[in-house]
């Protein structure tokens, strides 16, 4: 896997005319946030800050142009669809939408490996997302060209758990020393599992409030654990609103409780209010992954605080600095 | 809304590198043929048929190269949904086609000023079609980019009534002085009631020929009636046909009949035939917004009057101007 | 049809900018194998090396830009789809994707020809997918622009059978005296008959091995044997397989049985494994249009003589080199 994993686009049919052959990531796959250092994040946070400041500046530029990016979505998302689509087009590159792939197992239908052997002939960077665990690792393990983990199951997101920390990097402009307080489904969320994993690279403090049975699971707090990181778990946000510097907001589903009475009596303790807001710091930022449905009160938008949709943005230039990056040209 | 509202795009975070900021519509959302003076509509016919010009000499060219176009689409329209993609890739823009949006009310999926203000981020300018009323408009509420309507139920799709205009004028050379009439269900068609409202402007006679209980609304007949334009309803097409200037025909659905018998009875008179067209004038030109079902005969395709398929490709020219001038551009 | 008839493109409103147009098979429909002569396909093949040339040194390049290519899919293929559209990318051209059009009889929805007449003026080339045998046929009548016919049901899927048989070129270097054995399903594939057709053009050797209610239909044999081509068929591959130069394997379904023991009886003659592979010449090549299912283990994907995923890149140079050509930039 990854970073230090021989290159694979040598392989390509394609030679690689003008690219930057010794560029860290060139011809890497992005499979999971635990194959990043420290370092890597830096060097990826800092090719993300000239995307932002090229998107700003002149909207979109011809890195990519000639490269072609597949889009092979076998579950809908809308979101992580339009915004690997626009970092791709925001390049100069081109984009094959491929949404309608109806999932079917080897027995009735073309299996993965083979799907991405044959996709690799027309596209130069494949970004998939598969609704099952380990699908990334698996395409990956085939195909010659680069692949991007655009989430997997109950398995890895990278390129959210990097644009969520991104996004705190660039509200805050520093990491070490923050308090990042996460709320909500802790147990299913991939996002919340994902930027903990991330955020232990740094000197910060975890605080978990959740409904007891969806607490953060065990292996994560160990993970973190070992890089003596302090976590703490709650009940309710109001013991730690005021301490916190980020608020990474989830939602609590009902269709998680057994006993509709107990999620009755827990919903309203993780809906964020613009009284919430209240007792926050004037320089805390409030973020969610999107799409939300009621688990932060469209009364917050307005606060500056509310980072939620700014965090899309980040989102989209740190997908134009890993796109940049595995094709060889940042 | 609109035409004299502040200008929204000031507010993005792309500096509008080389973009006319002085421009007329730059910045602007189109949601409603309301927001049109006659002036504006002559400034957007120019912009068009100066698209035409281009896209008859050289086919493409790069007015909107860098520019993105996110093409929201709740419901299916390949027609629509071609339309605008051509016309931003005949400028040389990108579009990210979002085609499988399905509609979720606010208690189960993404309420649609979060989805517009997520996909901002990504885009210059949304395209939106949706199948309630008002859709539109609450969009470009929240929106910091231009929004536009392409269809919100019963309610408005301005770009088909600018086409629909723009058709008339290149084939006729002229508006003020023209008889138009309106064939088939007047009472649903929310393209008649768009053309109807946009004519309104002009010095023309309107006739209405319908079955009764298909007619033109009555707020409909009022709103023309204020600008003192003449209007007439009939039963049969045989009564106006030698008179018309332009034909503008819907279908009549079965499906708007209770009684079947009376479906039956009256289905026929509104059926454009070799025979019609024998009755009308040389110059008369036959119009319609397709698809067409029986409504028109196959064999009135190869009459010079029949004008359909050009109107098609009046359309691609209008939403190039539209997209030019909202991006600051034209 | 085809090859010899009026050139379309004239009658399109587009003035041919720099268009090529006195270049073979330009504004000509790809409609179906038969259309082509021993001299055309020398012509296209050609041009798909200089195409394959051309995507090794420089990934892509800017021959077709400014064109728009409709990809028009009444019923979906991924694989298609997205050859089609990287096809057209790596030429600096953009894609009109039309994916979800339901098909529906003329009574429900908009026929055909209407559907064309439509695109046509927003795209300068055609491609077309439809479960309707003759369709692509039909809407070559109707259109202005080129019509590429990408399958018709049981039809024809010309552009299948040219890289079909430009595989066997490139990977053996010459088609002349080379046997060629088709296994599987030879009564319902597609695939096989318009490949029969195109190699009865060469000096070759043809083996056909399928059960017996699978066989070559009585037409494609009779229609070979007018080029005095041997051929010969088999019900076991162990009786030719060693005298094969070129080896295109397709899948014997389940459902094509009535009587299931007589499918179990005989599936596995039909399955390609290594050990198949040891009786098989140093310098033989598989072939599979895939997807493939069962009917080649994964362990013979390794052997340098499986050339079923490098087919999946010829297929890229010939459809460039087919866009190019009805576009006249080749």
């Amino acid at each position: 896997m990854a970073l230090h994993t021989p290159r694979k686009i040598n392989s390509s049919p394609y030679l690689p005319f003008g690219d930057k052959q010794d560029a860290p990531f060139y011809g890497k796959d992005i499979l999971s946030v635990k194959q990043f250092s420290r370092a890597d994040i830096d060097y990826i946070f800092g090719v993300a800050r000239e995307m932002e400041e090229m998107v700003r500046r002149i909207g979109s530029f011809d890195l990519l142009k000639g490269k072609i990016l597949a889009n092979l979505f076998y579950e809908s998302s809308t979101r992580t669809f339009s915004s690997f689509t626009s970092a791709m087009e925001r390049l100069g590159g081109s984009v094959i939408p491929i949404n309608e792939v109806r999932y079917s197992s080897v027995s009735k239908g073309e299996s993965l490996p083979d799907t991405v052997r044959s996709l690799e002939s027309y596209a130069d960077v494949i970004v998939l997302r598969h609704p099952e665990m380990g699908s990334a690792e698996l395409a990956a393990k085939y195909a010659r060209k680069p692949i991007i983990n655009a989430g997997d199951g109950m398995g890895e997101h990278p390129t959210q758990a990097l644009l969520d920390l991104f996004t705190i990097m660039q509200e805050m402009r520093h990491i070490d020393g923050l308090t990042v307080t996460m709320v909500g489904d802790l147990k299913y969320g991939r996002t919340v599992h994902s930027l903990a994993r991330l955020l232990a690279l740094y000197d910060v403090r975890l605080n978990y409030v959740s409904p007891d049975i969806l607490k953060m699971p065990a292996h994560i707090l160990e993970e973190v654990k070992q890089h003596n990181i302090p976590q703490a778990e709650f009940n309710c946000l109001d013991d730690v609103i005021a301490q916190s510097d980020a608020l990474y907001v989830t939602r609590v589903q009902k269709e998680r409780f057994e006993d509709l009475d107990q999620y009755e009596g827990v919903k309203n303790a993780f809906v964020i209010t613009p009284e919430t807001m209240e007792s926050a710091k004037e320089e805390m930022i409030v973020m969610h992954p999107l799409p939300r449905v009621g688990e932060i009160r469209m009364e917050v938008d307005d606060d500056p605080r509310a980072a939620y949709f700014r965090q899309v943005e980040y989102g989209l230039y740190v997908r134009m600095a890993l796109l940049a990056m595995v094709l060889g040209k940042a």
